[in-house]
């Protein structure tokens, strides 16, 4: 059974004012000059601009849920799990893309997800720095930007020849197996971009992105953009071409399931059961 | 002999002022459905917006640029050659990053420098989207935006096992000897980032990145660069440490010169003589 749309309003109203409150706490601290002073000394100081972004904002949407639903479980990077076992259950990364974020590029996000009984059921993707908060829920998906919100669908894309792909960091996030079939992917794309964690998934909303590859992703990581990808029409498999669970590891985002007909004869020669 | 300051006074106003005529024409571009439609086709169709904005953005900035100084050159990417032998040359790239463009991320950045004499002495790295232009001369740098002006300095950084690493597409801008001493100096690097062209630059001017490794860049992607690195205290030198030249070719931008220390003995190995 699905939340009914006044109860959808509801927590899409919650969502944007969750966005709001984290950003709040996070823009003050991007591009923050106490993070230069922490690299002059080539060492992780004292104050790490990062950390204070992450635990600040997880620590506002955490107060803000709890005075609102207090019956609800939370799921986040910094603070861990409480009451995962509720019927509701939010589901938080309030930087993802830390590296993005610490080389000053925009394209970190901020991620927070709600599941119902088990399932990802609302999400949103927020960049605070560009004003854009992408959510999605059962009606559908839409971003929300200072112009106002428009509906976002996936476009249509038949044939890996024709897709922009998107990974992560190759390098370092993919074994050797993986590696090696990332490369065969991105060999018969049209391009591939790199280093935009969640990022992808809105743009791949937005219809700008055709297929996502990651590996070794948490339940944070992946859990708020379901709802974003399926409601703008997109599909979320592991690397064998299974439903997701709620545990993360590897997914294939794709907005043209067509897409996946012709990458997992690749990802299933290295797809790892959870 | 560098240009007086008043004339550099006159040159960043002017400087500004192409930005903003480049922007009016390429947001309006930007993540526009009409790319879409395009994709749909999966060929390039009649209307290609990335084509749109480059041709329309150098139209304008060429039209500007002969009404204020009439006897001065321009290079640029889409229109080519005009009296470059004269003693100011302005080089124009007006969307770096074209896939980044198309993939609807918001780190394609407009290129304008200014050659004097042969030698790039203004140029400025804009990112309309996040209302950014990165502005060096010989006075130093500094970043313009919503929020008025902020000098740009370049980050302290001695070892590479501490830098923050940019290339824009290890796999398909390096060849196979470059692409193995990318793979050494990533190893061996705090982390990098792919896919951001110029704007890589103008966070290494801003203290967020510490080097940038790129081959077979063309004059306008590099030219309107230097003086923003320059001015911020950074350094540009090809893959054998000499001063680049005005063709392009294999460049490292380095935001502390120690880093050359570090990586020039493996980039020599791969070097080309432009």
């Amino acid at each position: 059974m699905l939340p009914a749309p006044a109860l959808l309003d509801e927590l899409d109203a919650l969502l944007l004012e969750l966005n709001r409150a984290a950003a709040d706490v996070i823009l003050p601290l991007f591009r923050n000059a106490a993070q230069l002073s922490m690299e002059d000394k080539g060492t992780i100081g004292a104050f790490d601009p990062v950390t204070a972004a992450d635990r600040g904002a997880e620590a506002a949407i955490r107060k803000l849920v709890s005075a609102r639903y207090p019956s609800h479980g939370v799921l986040g990077e910094e603070y861990g799990a409480d009451r995962v076992d509720a019927e509701w259950v939010w589901v938080i990364d309030p930087v993802d893309g830390t590296r993005a974020f610490v080389a000053g590029l925009p394209v970190w996000t901020t991620l927070i997800g709600l599941r119902f009984q088990g399932r990802p059921v609302l999400g949103s993707i927020g960049q605070p720095v560009l004003g854009e908060v992408f959510i999605g829920d059962a009606r559908g998906s839409r971003c929300v930007d200072t112009r106002g919100a428009r509906p976002l669908r996936v476009r249509p894309c038949a044939a890996l020849s024709h897709a922009v792909l998107a990974t992560t960091d190759p390098f370092k996030l993919l074994d050797v197996r993986e590696l090696a079939v990332w490369q065969r992917m991105q060999e018969g794309a049209r391009f591939a971009r790199y280093g935009c964690d969640a990022y992808a998934y809105a743009m791949l909303a937005a219809g700008f992105v055709d297929l996502v590859a990651e590996s070794g992703l948490k339940p944070w990581d992946i859990d708020a953009a379901v709802p974003v990808i399926e409601g703008a029409g997109g599909v979320v498999v592991d690397w064998s071409g299974a439903p997701i669970g709620t545990s993360g590891g590897q997914m294939l985002i794709a907005g043209d399931r067509r897409l996946l007909g012709e990458v997992l004869p690749l990802t299933r020669t290295v797809a790892r059961r959870p």
